[in-house]
């Protein structure tokens, strides 16, 4: 008899979910071939909550999806309770995936004594016991540094370009950026497309309220173009929708809004029906319901980014290879469709 | 001249408070002799907030107050904010005053891939940047070990006992715990106001819902007996009516209520309109606004007794000493009235 | 060639003991179908120990057991060290296997200034190198929320129960607990045996000084019934013997004492001896050495329930399982028998 | 005699400087009315360097400034010693002063595999034993959140704006990006200037080499205009040069650049020199030796603005009101004038 | 009223001492002009102990004085345990003073599988919640590197130089090292006491068992001299006796034995007592009691240079200073004269 | 469909190398029968650099070889770069090979305020990211005690003495210790070699600048003898070549010289080739370029020996093995044969 027991040893996956988009997660589970694993989540009377995993995840290799949709201070702190919960289980690792991050727009101090609460987030996570983060398009790719480990930081980018080229007139399209900080993304939209020409909206932001705006111009020509606005969220669209109706007044033949996160809060369905846009263009990071969808509104899956970006991790292949081209199953889907 | 500078040091106490109940941080201010320091803070339209510090905190001792009521996940994090703010600031230290620190119940794993909320609170705040915690009556005392620093860990027990001894009968006093888990302060209430007789309510808690509980008798002696229930929070008010029910038919003369913490969840206000009890006396660590109030209630102010733990931070004296006797300007004052 | 070498993943699970009660490493390696990996340890002139592995861990798995017996500062000490070495050796896991925690009554401050030594030891634990603990009934199931990681809190309470209804006469029973702070533990017990009466003893402790108590009275009526006294722990049996009188003097048919923990520490034997107990039934957490031994005493090994843990964790399986039920390799085995 | 010894507390400021620019510490120290503390420091004959300080440091907030100019591995390695030093001396806080701080560029991950070397720079601060860090205008000021602490993020710009305004002809002047990345920074420049036109030049990087890129064409009204070029450092300045041939065959008037950062690395100077810029305005973070000096040249100091933000931190004011106004002592001053 | 409250600051020292040598912390209490603050400390019957200070210590700097000696683990649990609850009591630093370090001669591994005891001491002291670590002539120097935090590391030579110097004689002298690892020490003390001759025992050391050592033989020149032989410690005295023989049989005039350490552990005093050494010389940084004390045994108090390293500290003076020079009231006194 | 999805886990080894020494990198790869993964790695203009793996490395155990010779700051911060993009790019370990561990002969505190340049630079590689380092012969073996985690702590002592035994005539030989720092060393070599003689250089080094040494003398005898000069390092080859004429002019026969690390600074060459050495002896930790190579010198290769160490670590041997015997393809090679 020996002093050492040898055991088999196994590595075994295991995707769990907040409530904030379940359906979310039962599609990136299809498209692991696998399911959700089932999980009790309910709130006490006082608005506290509980959560518990109703299988052994001891040994796992746990990914804890939450969409970071309101009410969001509730689902931020679901998917804490459930970090904690799997690292008191004995999960082997726990991967946060947060395909929408929350608070990630406030990623550095504007004046003193704000907090960066982009960077409180990835503290957080770590303190619960988070290990490695998966998540798409920031909003500013710098904040993949804030995580003292790994981050695999995905672009909707080949998704949404796919579907423009094949449903947005290329022949006279011209690329916007609705503000002066996106023109860089705005760059590579036109470089990828064929090195479309270039635009944007010149504005002055007042910082301490980032979704009131004051448009001022337009730096570039779209006279008789199809502009395809380019941004990361779509939040109140007071923003986008005044950048839609500066370009159709400087005789835009057409507008087109992509973003990747669909945020739509307050005002925002109101405005982007009135704004004149031709289509908008949104991945579902944030569920998208019946009640906020426009007739000229195209939202498609996240799911197989992330069911890619998930595998990649466990399977411990390359995530950089997600972001050049883009094989079959990742084609854009429109969920409503 | 030197290559070293002197410099005069100084010592500053800053007390800032979250939206969840600022007219307690008011009030504290008040018995500290100074004034809350002002904070920008309101909502996005998509659920994040924002604060910031309108004058300097660089240097100082800072306290954030923030109490943990409805919608409490909300409240949690506008705290967590604060503390990251504040560190990014310079604050010199970072105290969270948490009054009903929120959480606390799920102190262990009752069964397993449980959370320990409790922990994970502490190490939210301690991630955040928080140096202290100042806390009042815990569900378990053991909480306090949950932090890598220190807690001042205040009980309101001689503000209720002085009030109670002042507003209660006690030649014919009884003191009842509504659970076995309980008995323990019970037994230390009764030995404070004069070796008063015990009894205890018998039951089985269903223990993956806490809200829920089956009771099954009283063990000690209530006929005839003016009962003193003691608790250390009334949330839906479930467990405590039956207790006062359970205690009526078995004949005491009178049931009266006390807790440190009136959640008063859901049906609690009207659980208690019903339940018979002869008077319910809380303090204010969660707000109780004016349409959950009820004739037989009253709130006592925790304001003196956290002006109290702060003043022995800043100033450090002992906060063990808060714990015997009680000072003059500690005495119990209805808020109410 | 290639750039990546592959090898062949192996798990090793590797199980060491310190110098305090090597007999129950033994045992627990049997029921794991291994052997104790073999350990240099000895004391050098000044009372400082040398501690070396004699094969390697490297890669391995590895569960410290140490007893936490007298004299305990040492065996917490060379458990210390050989954490420290097994880091540095490479081991892949370092597991504490503590079956009674030394220091754990200590859970909180009752006082200003004084250590939350129960704290300390699992920080003292994680800072030489540990990743988990397993512990069997910790004096309060709060502590596990003290470590930064999974702990495997085990219950002796199957075992106990099973031995307790096979050999305690269960037609006339009560469940006593000894004091206010255990009754929350005795109405698991009563409603685990067929919903048994419960009664406590009711008496102020000395908070200074846990080894004094002075006895009150019963709560509860075990006038000619056959009283069960739960508790965690039997150190110097002051408190317990007290309440074997109390209960006799009160009427009571016969009084059975269970305890996890059998520290017997100082006059306990002699006032066990004297005190009029029917049995007393122990686990073997600490040694109980021959010449501690009553007649009328029940010592049950541990070993099996560790063995369980250890392999749960190893093969990570669900520890949660194991409070359910009893398995046969589990039934209760009288170490003296 | 008690038991307590009162001591006088105190609070010393103390400035150290590493050997990469050792004339810039000494024009802060004499901002700030002191002396450089002194330090020996040399190079062993391997390239190791021995640093210590020739005075206690005990108790002080000691300021560590190095300027990351060539070679840049060995002035950041140097910093990383004298830190060292400093926190095993128990100096009561250490705050990094990097008026260019290294590897800044290096802000996010362009494509798998890459390190992120700003973040890296922070960690090796913080574990090397600083507190707190100054630096001017950082590559992205996301990177403020890379520190698990205060930084205090200084601009040049008020310095730069105020001599821009005096020195080149305002009425006729059009702000512009050289890149798509900048044109936020523009942005404000432009406002603050009195809502100037804003124009930028469009072109692809290579991302794999920053040094590299190939300039496409001028988005906005250049013609006839005095532009000024703004950036954050002038590395190679192939990028700037390319920007103002583009801008000058464009028709412009005259160009003139502006950055914070004078690296003029490699072919920077003749670069520059034949480029046909109008006037050069550069800042002195690191620093510009005589034979990097061309006619048309100017380089302030930027000991002023550093010696504010340490009076700052020192006395604890608010460095936010660096950011608005500028004080007398503050005004621009040419180093070479 | 201001939104800002302004408080007096100051600065406290407070001595505490375990419970092992306690006439050592009045004796620098007397040095430092204060008294030892008062502590409660027993143990219980199960061989744990409960410490608590009797006066608060709210932001004082406080230092904990414990001497390594037998029973050395429960000693260093007891500090492990004050330390403890001066962080919970909010104590604004806490400095070990460890005159001799247990543990220390395990500094690195010489064997595979050890562990390195020396480090695991400082990570415990870390862990408990030590900021600052004082200790008197470490087995090797490097040792201070194990500590993350100042440690300010004091040496008994120039105490022990100046008593020998005064009465040993000198025109005569030959300074020995008993074994090769100790050469460089005997070397400052040769250089120091006028560039005396050198010479030291070869020998073999069986790296397992500390305490046991093979005597080779001489190299250098001690016939007819009056051999002094230094050592850092004097623990089962084998290798030191065997020393004094070594030089008798050489034909040495006289052997006196130096250490600052004087452990004198099994058999050393009777090796010693038989030896034909000269003269016995020690420092008290562990008691020697009265049983140890032979005629020819000087033990000089360690107290005066405790007292000036801790003074040091909390002035923040330079502890530099006190390694050159020796100040009047650190002048050699004999404990026993 | 299962909720749990199995994967197969496998175990993967890199070996990437930075720019110091790639040619050391392929010879180890070559010991393990794999390749060195390719890395571009350049230097921006500025000095900083660049780094990046071409093929994933995710979950894969990845070794990082640098040799820290000159430029030494330069390629410390390369490697400290390579472990940051390892980390970022989610390897499963991160292990450090520097066969020549730069800055490690600062290993304590000479003076006061000086670094422990030996502790930082562990302290860097483990924050940013490495879990383990391989070394060989450090300055002190204590430095193994400055990391958090497991250090293999090779000796090139093997290898060396295997050479010397058959290249040096043993018959006729002395070890001779340069210093008395290294007399331990001196004596483990005489013991290997079958009991040899041993004398030592006895001088006065000045403690702030350790390349200038003065030489006193000789204690031990060497006339006629075949003195074998064994050191850890020749650095600039003062101390060294100053002991060769000691020992000749004392009237050694010969003077061999051997060391592991050949730094051979500044005037080394010089020095060696004037001294009179018979034969000088090193390893490759850091490369001997063509135009230092002398005639008598004779440079052994030292990649067997970090290949075992690598695969030790890898297949979880036991790295202690390799410090007795010596297995046929570790056997001497040298490099200029």
């Amino acid at each position: 008899m020996s002093a050492i027991l040898e055991g088999t040893p196994d590595k075994r996956l295991a995707l769990v979910t907040g409530r904030a988009y379940p359906q979310l997660a039962t599609e990136v589970a299809a498209c692991l071939g696998t399911e959700v694993l089932p999980t009790t989540a309910y709130d006490f009377a006082n608005g506290e909550m509980y959560v518990r995993f109703s299988q052994p995840v001891r040994g796992a290799d746990v990914f804890v999806l939450q969409s970071h949709t309101t009410p969001i201070n509730k689902w931020v702190m679901e998917q804490l309770l459930m970090i904690d919960a799997l690292k008191r289980a004995s999960a082997r690792s726990v991967t946060v995936v947060a395909p929408f991050l929350g608070y990630s727009r406030q990623d550095k101090k504007h004046l003193g004594r704000e907090p960066i609460t982009a960077r409180l987030m990835f503290d957080l996570f770590h303190a619960a016991g988070a290990n490695r983060l998966v998540t798409v398009d920031l909003h500013a790719a710098q904040e993949q540094g804030f995580f003292d480990g790994p981050v695999d930081h995905l672009t909707a980018m080949p998704v949404l370009i796919d579907y423009v080229r094949n449903h947005v007139p290329m022949s006279n399209a011209t690329i916007v950026s609705p503000d002066a900080g996106r023109i860089k993304v705005s760059e590579q939209w036109a470089a990828k497309l064929g090195n479309l020409p270039l635009a944007f909206i010149h504005k002055t932001r007042d910082t301490t309220r980032p979704n009131h705006a004051e448009a001022h111009g337009i730096i570039g020509d779209v006279q008789g173009r199809d502009c395809v606005v380019v941004d990361d969220m779509i939040d109140t669209a007071g923003t986008i929708c005044e950048a839609v109706r500066t370009l159709r007044n400087a005789g835009a033949a057409s507008v087109t809004l992509v973003a990747t996160h669909g945020l739509l809060s307050g005002p925002a369905i109101d405005r982007l029906r009135d704004c004149g846009a031709r289509e908008i263009i949104l991945m579902d990071t944030v569920p998208v319901p019946q009640e906020k969808r426009l007739d000229n509104m195209t939202v498609l899956s996240v799911a197989p980014l992330l069911a890619a970006g998930i595998r990649s991790v466990f399977e411990e292949g390359s995530v950089a290879t997600l972001l050049e081209g883009l094989p079959e199953d990742m084609r854009p889907r429109n969920i409503y469709a």
